[in-house]
Formats: structure tokens, C-alpha cells, sequence
């Protein structure tokens, strides 16, 4: 592998690393397509309500979270003991990985959010790789991975998948919920992005009958307050206690407490925002096509780029920077090693400005 | 123990849950005397610049803390490769059990902060204490605990103490790192309150020689940002490399980064703390003894209170409950286990309020 490749950040966000990693200078505006934040920003009333998160600063915070495991309770119809509430889904990933699968089989499905295979090899797991492949469309099918159950201590699936945006079907998890279950194989189901779509898929309720199985959502893309770090897990009671032993206390910030709550309440953000990227993909898409680009069936509000013959993009990515236009590269994303592109649907106009560089480069330096 | 003894909160701050467990009502008003953070809260620059950091809460933070890294190297003296940022020192006292002391004897100055214990615990340490006394005024001597460095892999010191508010003198400290580098033994010395001392003693400076010594510092007592969390740790290179694979990736929220960054460039408020500290304890402390209570030689913004005969003070807790004034139980500081309230400094008219109570409890229901 090249040396640059080594250095390249390891997620998206803040690229100012990738332009520096590239040894390119960073033009004065850039527009960031590398992260998955909702393009509409927070709930109008956060922007609001700021000022008055100051005093909540002062003191410690709430170190059982009440009013945010009330409200999301109600929300998911699940037990207020069945919440475990973190600074941030990236923590609880680490405690998972701590408090359950210290040294034992982990398989994770494959490309995805690079952070499982990182925090279960910190803890000494022995990862394995189930690949989807493009051949399928990253799709899953349980026929593939059942027989694979048996085999490990742990399966980890991210559904909507980052970074293809596809959605997986109800039943096909279901099979590999009910499989894993007569195994002893714990399921950790990450639905980061799950409320993008329209049509949101969730297996939430199942944590009330299946013990094995842990629900992760971030609240930090579908509200845009990935600075302030919240995330919650679902499970049944026996794992939430397993696994709050390995939580520091006060992990989760006054400020995310507050802010939680004041999302959750939110609906009309979430519908709007859901519409948002539901027409805008559609239209990128469109354009995408014209200018003879592969994407995935992505449902939500990011998907991977690639060129119909399937080159590495290095140097599209490194005009896009140039153009200021920051992609996700896919070095870190196996099977995929910088032969897709990961990009976000943002605002309209921002989406038109990704359009007219790629229009750009399919017109001055294309590859073939 | 009685039941209610066992549903104590673990800490300080977050008062309802003290009325809870005691089955009191609150009243209306309440002076949390159990918290120990700054009486003039954060410095006042960070009120002001509020609104600003409304922004950096929408994105992701940056995982590496440079700035807040730029910072604390030029004030502490040390390296950026020789610090480590948290999400408030609790979190870095888990990390340290994980990634250093799992299954290891740890040996605990006590009493002491609970949380290294509880750390240590969930990383199946043997655990050990090393008990301080009220006969040599909670202080800390070299020679009764050398002898015991060779039997452990590490041990831990809050200085100053809290809950006892002492300070160990340097030449102590300096002699059992020492020693503990002789027998591969690390030591963690928590110095989260030694800024409230006008005379502050550090060991930050010896983190370059000694590659066994780990200091912690919290930003979240002086400054008041306790509800947004912040926290690091000075040690030698080689030891963050061990360290850090243990954190998540964002795991320091962007708005604390901010923060973080305005509160160090703010020594005005440190002095100025630092001079209401000193001269409302002597105040207070000098109330105290007319009213024939027993105190610890604190330095800094908190201290233990008893009652000359040493007997149990939960009548007392309750007097004060019921009268608005939060004290810090000492159930789960072992060897003080009620004999004892930790009660902090705060503002004139707070300790005034304080006295007033006290007064009050001598004149109608005094124990003896």
C-alpha cells in the first residue's frame, strides 16, 4: 500500500486531515460530502433554546439520563431498563465490545462503519469478514450467513448500511435474529441512519423477545449534533446490565441530555428532512446517471460513487478536493479500496455544486 | 448496613437523588454544598461566547484536540505526544484500568474518590486500600507505604486528597515515584482540585522522567463545565500509545474542545478563585470551631467537618437536608462511613447560609 494511503483519516468530517494527508492545500470554501449529517442541520429550536443549555453546563449531568430514557421509552415502546444512553453510539460500540466479546468470535458484515472491526481487535476479538459484494447489490441475504452463526460469539450489521445506504429487509434479519438466538450469537444491529428513509426499517421491538440482540442508534446525524455526542442502545435488561458497569459515570454530557430530549420532540424535522433526501437523491441520481456514474440503491441520505468499469478513483477524488468538493474516500472500507466514493445528499444547492465539478471532470479529465 | 445506606447516590451534585434515597422532600431552594466546582462558576468569557458554539455542536469534533493539545503543552511544559484528552477525567481513569491495570493488584489511598476503585473493579484488579487516618490528619507519609509498592502494579493518589482537601508534600510524592519505578509499579496521581490551592503543588513536570507516572487533571472543577465534561492526563509517550487504542474515536465533544481552549487562556479567574477560596475557608473555618465542630486541614475548596466525639452524622445530614443546605454523605468513603460530611466552599452568602443552619442544629438538636 502506498504511504499517503496509511495516513488518511479513518472516517469523515473534518477535512482539513484529508486535505493535509494528500499533502493538497485546502481551497477557502469546501463543501463536506465526507459527512452524513442531516443537511438541514438541527431542529430550528436548538438554535432557539441554545442560551439557555449554558446553565446546564455548570453542574455534573444527570448520570441516569431520566427525562432522555423517558421520552425515548414512550418513543420505542420499550422499558425504561431496556436504554442504555451514550456519549455517542461510538462509545457504546467500545462497551459492547468490552463488557460482551473481550477475546471471542466476532463477524462483521462487510463493507461498513470501520469503528466494530476497531473496537472488538482493541479488545482482542477475533474479527472475520461475511463480504457482501457489488455482483448483489450489497444486499443481505440470511441464506448466505446462517450457517456462519454457529461459528461466532457475535454478528455485526449496520442496516441502513454506511456506506452503501442500502437497506436490508425485515425478514432476512429476522431469520438471522432467530438463528443467532438458538446459538447463543449476539446480534448488534447499528440503525445509525435508519430514519433517513421514508420507509424506515427497525428491529427495535424485537429486543423484548430476543435477548441476543442490541439496537444502535445514533442521534447525531438525523439532528446534526454530531459535536455534542448521543447515541442510544436497545436491549433486553440482562445485557443493559452487563453493560453499564463499563460506563464511566457522567459519559453522557448535560448539553446531549438536554438536546435529546428537545430532538425526540421533534417530528415535523425528521419528515421534512426525510422528504428532503428522499427527492434530492432522486435527482442527483438522475444527473449521476447521465454522467455515466454507478451508485447504489442507497434509501437514505448517502451513497457510493463508482465509474461503470470499476477504477480506482484517486484521482477524481483529488480533483473533487481541488474543486472543494470533500468526498469520503474507501481506502479503510474493505472490499471497496478507492474504487467507490462515498457521498452525502446534501442541500440542493449544494448537491448542484457536486454536479457541475463531476460535470467538470467528465468534461477535462476523465479517466478513460 | 440499613437499606437506605445502599441507595445512596455514589457522588456528589444531582441533589434530588440524595432527598430520594432519604426519603426527605426537597425544598424549593437548595445550596448543593455536595458539589465541588468553582463558587463563581465558568470564567465569564464563556457565557459570552456561548452562542458561538452553536456551531461546532453540528459536526463532528476534532478527534485529535489539537488546539486544546497546542494549549495544555505550553502551560504544563510537556509534549503534545504526552497528553491525553478525555471526556473528563472519569473517563480516563476507566481507560487507564483497561489498557493498563486488567486483572493487575492495584493498591488505593483511601479515603478517597470512589471512582478508582469502581474502574479497577470492572477491570477484575485486586484492589487493595492503603487507610489514612484522622490520628496523623489524613496525611500521606513515604514511609508507611513504600514498603508496599513492590506487592502492587500500581497505585493511585488524589492530591490534594479529595475527600480531606490535605495536600501530600512533593518530597513524599516524589519518593514513592521513585521507588514505584524501581519495582515497575505505575502511579496515578489525580490532581483534579490542585489548582484551588494558592500554593499548588503539581507532579506534572516528572511525567518526562518517569515513564511509570500517569497525572490527571480535570478542567471541570475550577472552570465549572462539569456538565460538559473535560479532562486529561499528562504521561509519557510511550504510554499514551497504550492508552489511546481504548478511547473512541470523538469521544471529547467539540463544544468542551472550545471551551477547554478559552477557560486555559483565562488565569485571572484562577487567581481570583484561588483568593476566594483561601479567605472564605479561613472564614468559615474559623465559625466552625466556635461552634465546636472538628474540620480537616483543607487547602483547597472543600473539607470534611465532624463532630469532636466522632459519632455517626446522619441526623445531621438530615438537619441540613431539611433546611436546604446539600452536604456529601460519607457512606461509600471507607474509613469515614458517616462520621464525617464533606461540605464544599462556595460564595459568602452561601457558607453564611451554611453557618446559619449549623448555628441552628447546636442551639435545638445537637446530638450530645
Amino acid at each position: 500500500m502506498e504511504v499517503f494511503l496509511l495516513k488518511l483519516p479513518l472516517h469523515g468530517s473534518n477535512p482539513s486531515y484529508l486535505y493535509q494527508s494528500l499533502k493538497l492545500s485546502m481551497p477557502e470554501k469546501t463543501i463536506d460530502f465526507s459527512v452524513n449529517i442531516n443537511p438541514y442541520g438541527p431542529p430550528p429550536i436548538i438554535q432557539e433554546k441554545w442560551s439557555s443549555f449554558f446553565q446546564s453546563m455548570i453542574d455534573y449531568p444527570d448520570p441516569h439520563c431520566l427525562k432522555l430514557k423517558e421520552l425515548i421509552s414512550n418513543r420505542e415502546g420499550v422499558n425504561q431498563n431496556q436504554i442504555f444512553i451514550g456519549n455517542g453510539a461510538s462509545e457504546l460500540i467500545y462497551i459492547i465490545a468490552n463488557a460482551l466479546l473481550r477475546e471471542k468470535k466476532v463477524l462483521i458484515v462487510e463493507p461498513t462503519f470501520s469503528e466494530y472491526k476497531k473496537a472488538c481487535e482493541t479488545f482482542s476479538c477475533h474479527v472475520s469478514s461475511f463480504l457482501l459484494s457489488s455482483e448483489k447489490n450489497w444486499e443481505l441475504h440470511a441464506e448466505d450467513l446462517i450457517s456462519l452463526i454457529e461459528k461466532v460469539d457475535a454478528i455485526f450489521i449496520c442496516n441502513p448500511n454506511n456506506p452503501t445506504g442500502v437497506f436490508y429487509p425485515k425478514e432476512e434479519l429476522e431469520r438471522i435474529i432467530e438463528e443467532a438466538k438458538q446459538q447463543n450469537t449476539y446480534v448488534v444491529i447499528d440503525e445509525a441512519f435508519y430514519d433517513f428513509s421514508t420507509q424506515p426499517i427497525s428491529m427495535a421491538r424485537y429486543v423484548k423477545d430476543y435477548n441476543n440482540l442490541i439496537i444502535l442508534r445514533s442521534m447525531t446525524k438525523m439532528f446534526a449534533i454530531a459535536g455534542i455526542r448521543l447515541g442510544y442502545a436497545l436491549c433486553h435488561e440482562s445485557l443493559i446490565e452487563k453493560l453499564k458497569v463499563f460506563q464511566p459515570e457522567w459519559s453522557v454530557n448535560a448539553v446531549a441530555q438536554q438536546i435529546g430530549v428537545l430532538c425526540l420532540q421533534d417530528k415535523k424535522h425528521v419528515q421534512k428532512t426525510q422528504s428532503l433526501v428522499a427527492e434530492e437523491r432522486k435527482r442527483v441520481f438522475s444527473y449521476l446517471d447521465s454522467l455515466h456514474f454507478h451508485v447504489t440503491s442507497s434509501q437514505i441520505n448517502f451513497y457510493l460513487l463508482s465509474e461503470r468499469n470499476n477504477q480506482h478513483l484517486l484521482e477524481l477524488m483529488k480533483f473533487l478536493l481541488q474543486h472543494g468538493i470533500v468526498p469520503r474516500h474507501t481506502y479503510n472500507f474493505d472490499p471497496l479500496n478507492g474504487r467507490y466514493l462515498r457521498l452525502a445528499i446534501k442541500t440542493k444547492d449544494e448537491n448542484n455544486r457536486l454536479i457541475e465539478v463531476l460535470e467538470k471532470w467528465r468534461k477535462t479529465c476523465s479517466y478513460s
